[in-house]
């Protein structure tokens, strides 16, 4: 059960070219590529002939050309040419999603194309703006996307998990100031931690003489969770007007479910300090990629406790604020999506909107 | 649902020692030996006392032990022996398979021993006949059988899938000229490419001067593909008589079922040309099977994107003829098996011919 | 269906540390651990907040605490802290197992903990005895652990799996001498193989001048075979009394089911002569080692065969007696567990004793 009608980041910008690129979203197999002309498309990867994945097909012109018996389709899914005779038969065809290239990002539509508005794309302008330097990756993770979502919404956890690196003192993390806002279709979590020791990661980028005051702002939309953070030294206040603190990161979470129980996970550090200096963007990532294989093991944990014992009793604590209002953010879309498909109209005010703190 | 009372290839005589060699056949586990008297022999693998695989013991003059227990059974499955006892308990059998070695082929029957002709089993006398060279090699490949008689029934797939060794110009093989005949038993189809550009690996093996004429006849009987292929320079006819052309190949490709999703593949390629020098036997193999390993990676594709998405739609084309032809007479097979087991005779006039050119 | 209510080896005391030891048993992922002060423990291997398995975390004193969110837990399996919070949710507690240490085993016990009595775990002070030297392993074995059972307690295998090793002449031992007891909780086979050729591991052991004469001792109880062998020169007779005989070997069989096709081997192998020479201890071990990989190959294809073929014929011979007999006492004692839940009282006499030999 995905939520369908919602833009996914289905890869980087720079990851396509005319070779085409197979990816499983939301349990459906996708070929992705650039047309000789620089259009992107998306496609079902399965030629309609005898099934043959389309990716192991190559680009002509603006078409993709099935690596099997040569059928050809253009970027809509219509089969145009068939090697060796003249008619096309009848519903030789397959389907196609909407992609669009935007910052850098490749961002795809799986649900009804007709409802498919580029307007409401997320922006994410940090990509190309000149004060940043990032560097990101794509991951597999054996998990289902939700727990992705709890761990990045829920960052009490960054303490214990993260110790090495942005983690620091774990009483700090659980004892943050924080405020939960619930929209229609978000959720944003605000954390405010006064006077803390640096973490490992702050201390190796900027060297800080004492303790620090650090601030996050998390935003969860489905699909894409956006961490702004901003910290400088304790008592010295922050940058509200441009948040360009003194130390200033932006991490970009795309989270896509590939399955029922694996998500991809798009995702790139940026920083703003320093931002010329490529090796400073290198170990950055290189710091930000070790965290993120720190939670990989955790939710590849959980993911398997939850297969293993679905009926098992499990409690929750404060801090479950924020992932537990992201989850019924899904939930209600998934609803509305659903009663729409049957031609019905969501009910009136589905959407019971919750004090900010919880 | 397998094609039961059928021979189908179960390795290569040279394959067969007294070694017990484990080979699972349409779903069955089977162990087949060679005795010290040198007579074949197939067993169910599997030790009637606590299951342990036959193919975990040895072979004792004409009998096979378990590795276990020591229980000994003769070439028909009965065990002759039980150590530490005199009586052999009631019921302490296994089931044997007739197992025929035939053209340096081992031929197994599965289904009812009683129906099992040795004077039905197919003929190769190419790998007998000085006039040729052959090498081959037994593949197991992740796909369902029929997927691989598509492939091989169907040839113009060459030009899109091995460009790079068999084919050719694309267009060329999907403008052959093709005519395909129906039998109760298999199909055959025929196909003759005059006037085309030599293909890569015709051109390392015979530096032809300019175009060539190509003919292919495609023999197809359930668990068997026999492929005899002519060559000559365009223009210049063929051997009609001996079919012994400037350049001959004979492709025997034996299809035995392993389980409902996976198959054995046992393949020898043999050509006319050449055929004292072990050097060109070895580059002409090596060429097959560099051609065989894209199949392979097409066929398992295919099988993935079935298993997925078995409801979607599909569509023919053309070239399918020959394939949607041996699908038929498998299933007629089995439909006639089917009523048989029940105590019925197949319906009169079951198969329906059709005419030769699709 | 496993007997829950018995006591299972879980490790090997020397194994567990203040690091956490993740291990399922019985279907139930555990997590164990050594306090700082030096008790044992063994908890539900799962964080009753989002699941990650409590193996993830860390000992602190007495406790130990979550690698997610930090929240702690004592040996009991009661959450006795959250990070961040004042308030325990109700109701956060995981499953813990009674693990008690003795001769050098941790033994759990998986059911009712109100029943758990360590005056029931069985003796092995062969572990701390000086006359004897040990070393051990564990395994975890892809079978049913009942498959593991048939094959220690049916040692007539070891002339035709084990000729290596401990095995030698096949035919001594499918015409040993045995003697089958059968009581309520437990099965004893008894086997004497008078003036017998020593096989390999003996004789690189002892040097025998001429054959020799062995008795083994098979005593199995559900999830322990302590099997016993005494060897002497053929015609010199046993040490009756305190079974020290000039070659006596004892073997310490933990068998534990972790899933219902997989189960954990923790085994010891004892030898009482030149027990200060760590090398023969080595030497003995190693060879032991060899024999139970030979054993892993035969059970992991028996569980193979009877998952593929659930229905297939078996037969029985007479070496089976006391592998028959074992599975009836688990069976009776499972049942017998089964009605005690449903709070009746076993029926009386369900325990049927057979006679000694079979």
């Amino acid at each position: 059960m995905f939520l369908k009608n919602n833009w996914y980041v289905a890869g980087f910008g720079e990851e396509l070219t005319t070779t085409p690129l197979a990816r499983t979203l939301l349990g459906e197999p996708v070929v992705m590529f650039r047309t000789e002309s620089g259009e992107v498309a998306a496609l079902e990867d399965r030629c309609c002939h005898r099934n043959l994945p389309l990716s192991h097909g190559k680009v002509e012109g603006n078409s993709l050309s099935c690596g099997y018996h040569g059928m050809v389709y253009n970027t809509t899914g219509q089969c145009i040419r068939v090697p060796g005779q003249d008619v096309i038969p009848s519903g030789a065809c397959v389907m196609h999603f909407p992609l669009v290239e935007k910052d850098g990002v490749l961002w795809i539509w799986m649900g009804d194309a007709d409802k498919a508005s580029p307007g409401r794309i997320p922006d994410y302008p940090i990509h190309s703006d000149p004060r940043w330097a990032h560097k990101g990756n794509h991951y597999t993770i054996n998990c289902h996307h939700e727990l992705i979502n709890d761990n990045l919404i829920d960052l009490s956890h960054v303490g214990y998990v993260h110790g090495k690196t942005i983690g620091g003192t774990p009483g700090a993390h659980s004892e943050a100031q924080i405020s939960t806002e619930r929209r229609d279709d978000g959720v944003t979590v605000r954390r405010f931690m006064p006077g803390t020791v640096p973490p490992p990661t702050y201390q190796r980028a900027m060297n800080f003489a004492g303790n620090i005051d650090r601030w996050m702002e998390i935003r969860f939309v489905p699909g894409l969770i956006r961490i702004y953070i901003g910290v400088n030294d304790a008592g010295q206040g922050f940058d509200e007007k441009t948040q360009m603190d003194k130390m200033g990161m932006r991490i970009f979470n795309g989270i896509t479910p590939e399955t029922e129980n694996t998500t991809h996970y798009f995702w790139t550090a940026a920083h703003n300090f320093r931002v010329t200096e490529p090796e400073v963007t290198n170990n950055f990532y290189g710091e930000i990629s070790a965290t993120f294989e720190e939670d990989r093991t955790v939710v590849e944990a959980q993911q398997q406790r939850f297969e293993q014992f679905p009926g098992r009793k499990n409690v929750h604590i404060k801090t479950d604020a924020g992932g537990i209002h992201a989850r019924r953010v899904i939930t209600q879309l998934i609803e509305a999506e659903r009663l729409a498909e049957k031609g019905n109209q969501a009910p009136a005010g589905p959407v019971i909107r919750i004090a900010q703190t919880v």
